[in-house]
């Protein structure tokens, strides 16, 4: 049965703003890490998928913003893909503490030649890699 | 004839990633930074909205991406109010480097209490400072 | 024997500049973690520390640029205490990636009263917790 | 007569952390913000210094936190050149609200060829444009 990937880390003090909680934009930067890390277990590391020739461009997110973490508090990203096109796929992200969602994202990345950086069908061993973590 | 806010501003080197372009939460970044000028133009500044009671929280935001920045572009954000709710706002912002559009968002905001942190109405006087923003 | 606290990362994609290389002024943030999961092992937490009545504040850093890390690399950063003095004291950061030394700091930190922000002596359970780190 | 050069920026909202005061590395940017235009008014940009065949390397910064600053505060940041070396550089910037120092750093350059990046004499040509920011 398919299982989210989840990447835990803790709220750094310089990542919260002066109301004490994280900057609305660091929650992109904390899905982009979980990205990082979901990508080395399917493929060893980003780079090496970078070179086998393909990349990932963010075309398009949508953040929910729905509570707020706090400097130190653990946090866990979970990464799955919603679906897969010809070229691109839409990935959901759910940031928790405990078993409460703080934050939810759903993003648009098209696969590209990582030389040309033109569009590219993704790859039959990339799709077979990240079966695993498509939502039910 | 109501014409959109516009915040100009240079792309700084640690914005960017080591694809040479703005990594893609700094852009929310931007759109913060712009609403801070923004609100310097509507209502003297944003801790005068503050103190006079109100304070927006983020709830929602959608960027796309359509193009790229590099060190030292010459960035111009405009922004526009969508749609006045009575406890909170969709703002639009767009992104452009001369014609180019390089990302769009469109952001719901919920005002609050800026004590008790508690949805408020849009106070009236809000509401008319911001009307000269509306799209069209 | 004393040895110094280590506390080990990999180089997140952000962080990284347009030269691909981390960017200088983030290994002071590199430093601040490490100064953030260091007091938790001698005190538990930074939070701990603060609520038993203590803050420490920067009052001068000094780094040196010896080399530089990439995206995904790991480095490991030891911390260690030079000198206590009355009132303060210095620490010394070192980051490394495997044996290669990358960058060094020497941060010089006031205690202050974590309610008044005044200075205060360094509490005397605080030196005895942090004895195990101070430098041969 | 010689005088420094001055940046003037106001402090963004995710500059400051949880205390409400800018994070202590982002001081560092802020210097290298005042570098890139330090340069644009001295060679045009700093880019058309990297296509005239050099660049700079930071090789050490130490910097006095002598103050704070809070979102939005107005902050005028100093730069002059304290001693040019054979193939180095150390500037002095400070940074100011109104008249009081919030912080001051002294920084050393060593001037690289931009393509090779091993270290090269600082150009006669460069040394006389930023003659008229050395120090008295």
């Amino acid at each position: 049965m398919p299982a989210p990937f989840v990447h835990s880390f803790r709220v750094r003090y310089h990542e919260c703003d002066a109301q004490g909680i994280v900057f609305n934009a660091n929650w992109l930067t904390y899905f982009d890490v979980t990205l990082t890390e979901w990508f080395r277990e399917a493929f060893g590391s980003y780079d090496a998928l970078v070179e086998a020739g393909s990349d990932l461009v963010l075309a398009e997110t949508t953040v929910r913003y729905r509570g707020s973490a706090r400097f130190d508090d653990e946090v866990a990203v979970s990464a799955e893909i919603e679906r897969f096109g010809n070229t691109s796929m839409v990935a959901a992200f759910t940031a928790r503490r405990g078993d409460e969602v703080l934050t939810e994202a759903r993003t648009v990345y098209v696969w590209v030649d990582s030389r040309s950086l033109a569009k590219q069908q993704i790859p039959a061993d990339a799709r077979d890699r990240l079966a695993a973590y498509v939502s039910a």
